[in-house]
């Protein structure tokens, strides 16, 4: 594998997370329970999809075949998006939304952490930009955590579920294959299981003092997006985002 | 009608436009064309979102019966709302959604301008904080009516017909009634006919720049929101935005 093909799928594993989390997150555009959620929830959305234009955009242009963000974000099917099963999953509710987001959030935290002294200049470029704001939906999703987890006994109960739920998903997150091998030779990003290591002690001193257990979900965990192989959700998500642009490709509606 | 009642229900009124068409704008989030569009969309929507719950906060605390903003937006009858007509409008085609984002970004534009100087310091502050981003929303669509309208022979045909749809509603963004007279009696709000006049001059202009002649609808003009009177799409407009709120009232899910 070449060291610009590997790019690109790295580009398209970052550009599919932040696109499908972002659409995920755009279903409660007025929907929430609370304008102010309602705001919040939203911004992160726009937030994951302004990165997702930047890697996908980048993706298009190495790979030189003109196509462009809304090509790559439009016009793949199912098999082929790189996004990790975890982002996919639908909101339920607030408590699942919530808690899906925490542990995207502190893992893109690490991640772009990371990637800002990537030997590459676009990676490092993107993470040193992007960080700012991930920061901030960290710190918001870690603060919901607290108050749902150790809040009310219903939102504890829909967290200790939502928890359950989504346990086994968190896996995945840090599963590497020749894509990463290719790029750690180059120094270009990190090496996941580093990145795992923060990702647990972070989240399970987080998820303790929001009084939620780590859930015993008997060693299952959830694999298959590094080769395109998605929940059923991923299918209903792609088929609702991707029906006005392909029933009209090239216009300007 | 007492001064603050007036308030209250000026307040209501701007809140309410903005909330609406906040609301439409907001099922573009993930369904737009391009991502770029979703995104300018979806972001006109956050900032009217938030200028609505400015304004619903502030009519709240007003009113001194300890509603908030989210209970005026998710727990009124679709007779309370106070919203024009026009942004109640469905979104139909993109041509539709930027047409009506024009007609109603320009009257806020030249609204905000004049409350700039209202007497009464909160609308003044209000206004000043706002007009920022509505210059900006206004520009936006201005730009976007010019590419439609003289654009591809397709795009030009949906825009006469988004044109003939909605132009019959421009009238009633500018009826007034008791409530603006008690309030330009204190040299709080501006005469709405004031405000009409800038309005066709500039629109009007815009259009023929942008190849779009004002169509012939016989004189017929909408009307009735100022009494609470709407189009048979606010009620699902609602039904949907209220439905989670109203299944748990008080919940922080």
């Amino acid at each position: 594998m070449s060291r610009d093909q590997a790019l690109i799928e790295y580009l398209i594993r970052l550009g599919d997370n932040a696109l499908i989390i972002g659409q995920r997150l755009g279903e409660w555009c007025g929907h929430a329970h609370q304008l102010e959620s309602d705001i919040a929830l939203t911004n992160i959305a726009l937030d994951n999809i302004g990165q997702c234009r930047l890697l996908l955009s980048e993706a298009g242009q190495i790979e030189g075949k003109n196509r462009t963000e809304n090509d790559l974000a439009f016009f793949r099917d199912e098999k082929d998006f790189r996004n990790s099963l975890l982002v996919e999953q639908p909101n339920e509710n607030f408590g699942h939304t919530i808690l899906r987001q925490y542990f995207y959030d502190v893992f893109q935290f690490y991640l772009y952490s990371a990637l800002k002294s990537s030997g590459n200049e676009f990676l490092s470029g993107f993470a040193a930009k992007s960080l700012k704001e991930v920061s901030y939906h960290r710190k918001l999703s870690s603060d919901w955590i607290l108050r749902l987890g150790d809040g009310t006994s219903e939102s504890h109960l829909k967290m200790v579920e939502a928890l359950e739920y989504l346990w086994p998903f968190t896996f995945e997150l840090f599963e590497m294959n020749e894509i990463d091998a290719t790029l750690m030779a180059e120094n270009w990003v990190p090496d996941l299981s580093e990145i795992e290591k923060k990702w647990r002690n972070e989240v399970e001193a987080h998820l303790s003092e929001a009084t939620l257990e780590i859930p015993d979900t008997m060693g299952y965990k959830a694999t298959g997006s590094r080769k395109g192989h998605h929940t059923e959700y991923l299918g209903f998500l792609l088929a609702e985002m991707q029906a006005v642009p392909r029933s009209m490709p090239g216009a300007k509606w």
